[in-house]
């Protein structure tokens, strides 16, 4: 869901990707960039494409042909990231768990220090399974053996602590409409000083010219013309991010978590269980799985068409084993929590479940408690 | 200059990348493509990155590892695929010319059939010179020899006849924000059902992920989820593209060469001269040179503050040496050919210099002629 704020800034007048005034817009969205990551790193800057672009910034710069590529993975946008380092030609080693079991931390360190990779990279808030692994240890034994660290924060910034220099990641990109509630259309980043090095001390540029990170500084920070940004995006995205810092970060958080709370509470009341074992939830996406005996593809055509709700299926290993059910940025209220879990409820009593007590009524109560 | 309807298409609700109401509009934005291209091509999307993004699609999916890559090159644009190619491994070859000076067909010609590469490139709107080079010649050699061919069409595409079926033309990629007068961020492409073949028999994948023609292929067509696809983007380049159909594109084409030619007609009464040769111009991208002892810095910085009017200046070879003027899209208009040439005046007037004659006066006259 999109802010209203968000939609007004998208028409305003569209200026040139060189004009001063859209330097000043590209450098408050910078700074904001900084502010929502919790980071005092100054190369901040919204790639020219969706997070997936995002993504493929951070493998395509720091990736390298024949050199060690660790990735953690427990979901669907790990693998991707495998996929991308694989195309970048680095030799990939992972450590995998199944989709939505959580990594020891113990386990996660004893892996970095066996493969001593290039890179160690991993997913912070996995969209495909609904789990926030912690970047901490992960982070630490990193640093321990002198390699970068990469962390996918699509579904966490803007809604839940990131933490990028607390944890010690050093190349982090997300997207502008979960957390931010944006439409979606650019990937922020933010690279340490560290990552920089190693950037410079490349052997050979990425095989991207679009998404080296180098010559997007010297767009974004040199003034000198890379690419035609889209000063309406980064309208959008300001605004966006100007909501985030207005509201408070540790506010926003309190609010994705306080409702996340609540919907677990509908959710197990109505007797259904969460897929990811509690305390590894993201507050962001909520994956319930689907009972015995129900299809989860009617039951979300249900929601679009009857209540003009649209949720989305889990795929690969979940799929039609859980729901994935987004509740973020500005659609982070308590009003939809209810609403969405009266509508799960219907849709589940229109496929023939009886659901073991009233969701709505549970969600209510933890609601009221935590206000 | 942004159409009012693109910007009400821009804070249209925003669905999610896998709604059945996105994929109608993505489907008639793919139809739409089609159709300013010119072409009977099925395979048409918008990438989901700017006109460069485009660029990069074309040049990864197509140039191949040690494979020959035949640039002709008389522009910054032509140098920047080479770039692009040189970083996929591509062997580039050239045929160079000055900015701003023709290829000679038979010259063309000859350059392909002597290197017999896998792909020609070539940029059909040079916006770093303000130059059209013709396609024809280079299509047929490209033909004979099983070449593909890529034309940059960034400056063209809903401005100027691209005509990729009469022309041969196998990939085409352009942006939003030139003649097609959307916000920027999205690249409209089109690609031949021969260059197709040549993708799916790829050794191996390009490296980059993000703007895979195949894996787009199957998102846009398949409705597998790829990536997240901006709603919002695709609402106006949507409104962008029909408010070219509706126009008509021969009337639209008509528009902009009248325009230009009044332009023209206007520099020239001053006592300025254009950079490229008559027959050879682009009518959205006027290049007059620069007069003898006139500052560029100084008369852009002018229509800026005193005319609120943005005109960009020439760089690399062509830097401090001629004005790049845009008349395209929502903004070619006669009245803004006066309005242009107008300020233009008066910032020359401002460095002392004395036009030959009555500019505005003569760009009327060569509207009210052709109108």
């Amino acid at each position: 869901m999109v802010a209203p704020r968000v939609y007004e800034a998208l028409s305003q007048p569209v200026v040139g990707h060189l004009d001063p005034f859209f330097f000043e817009i590209s450098d408050q969205v910078r700074r904001l960039i900084g502010h929502v990551y919790s980071t005092e790193n100054d190369f901040n800057l919204a790639i020219s494409g969706t997070g997936s672009a995002g993504m493929e910034a951070a493998v395509s710069n720091f990736a390298e042909p024949g050199r060690k590529f660790a990735l953690l993975t427990n979901g669907f946008f790990a693998d991707r990231i495998g996929e991308m380092a694989r195309r970048q030609g680095a030799e990939v080693v992972r450590l995998a768990k199944p989709w939505g079991e959580p990594f020891d931390p113990q386990e996660a360190r004893e892996f970095i220090r066996r493969e001593r990779p290039r890179v160690a990279a991993f997913v912070q808030a996995e969209t495909s399974t609904g789990m926030f692994n912690q970047a901490k240890a992960i982070c630490e034994a990193a640093r321990e053996v002198d390699a970068l660290t990469i962390a996918d924060c699509v579904t966490s910034l803007g809604a839940m602590p990131v933490l990028v220099d607390d944890n010690g990641i050093d190349v982090a990109y997300s997207c502008t409409q979960k957390g931010l509630s944006c439409p979606p259309g650019l990937a922020p980043m933010t690279v340490s000083p560290r990552a920089l090095e190693r950037l410079k001390a490349r052997p050979a540029p990425p095989p991207s010219w679009y998404l080296d990170l180098l010559l997007l500084d010297t767009y974004y920070v040199g003034r000198k013309y890379h690419h035609t940004a889209s000063a309406t995006l980064l309208y959008a995205l300001r605004e966006g991010l100007a909501l985030a810092a207005e509201e408070g970060l540790e506010n926003r958080w309190e609010r994705h978590r306080r409702n996340h709370l609540a919907f677990v509470a509908g959710i197990e009341a109505m007797g259904l269980r969460m897929h990811v074992p509690e305390g590894h939830r993201l507050w962001t996406l909520n994956t319930p799985r689907v009972p015995e005996g129900v299809s989860d593809a009617l039951a979300r055509q249900y929601l679009l068409e009857k209540r003009g709700i649209e949720i989305a299926g889990g795929f690969g290993p979940l799929a039609g084993k859980v729901f994935r059910i987004g509740l973020m940025g500005h659609g982070s209220t308590g009003k939809n929590v209810l609403l969405v879990l009266e509508g799960l409820e219907s849709a589940l009593r229109d496929q023939g479940y009886e659901p073991a007590g009233d969701g709505r009524a549970a969600a209510e109560k933890a609601l009221a408690v935590s206000a």
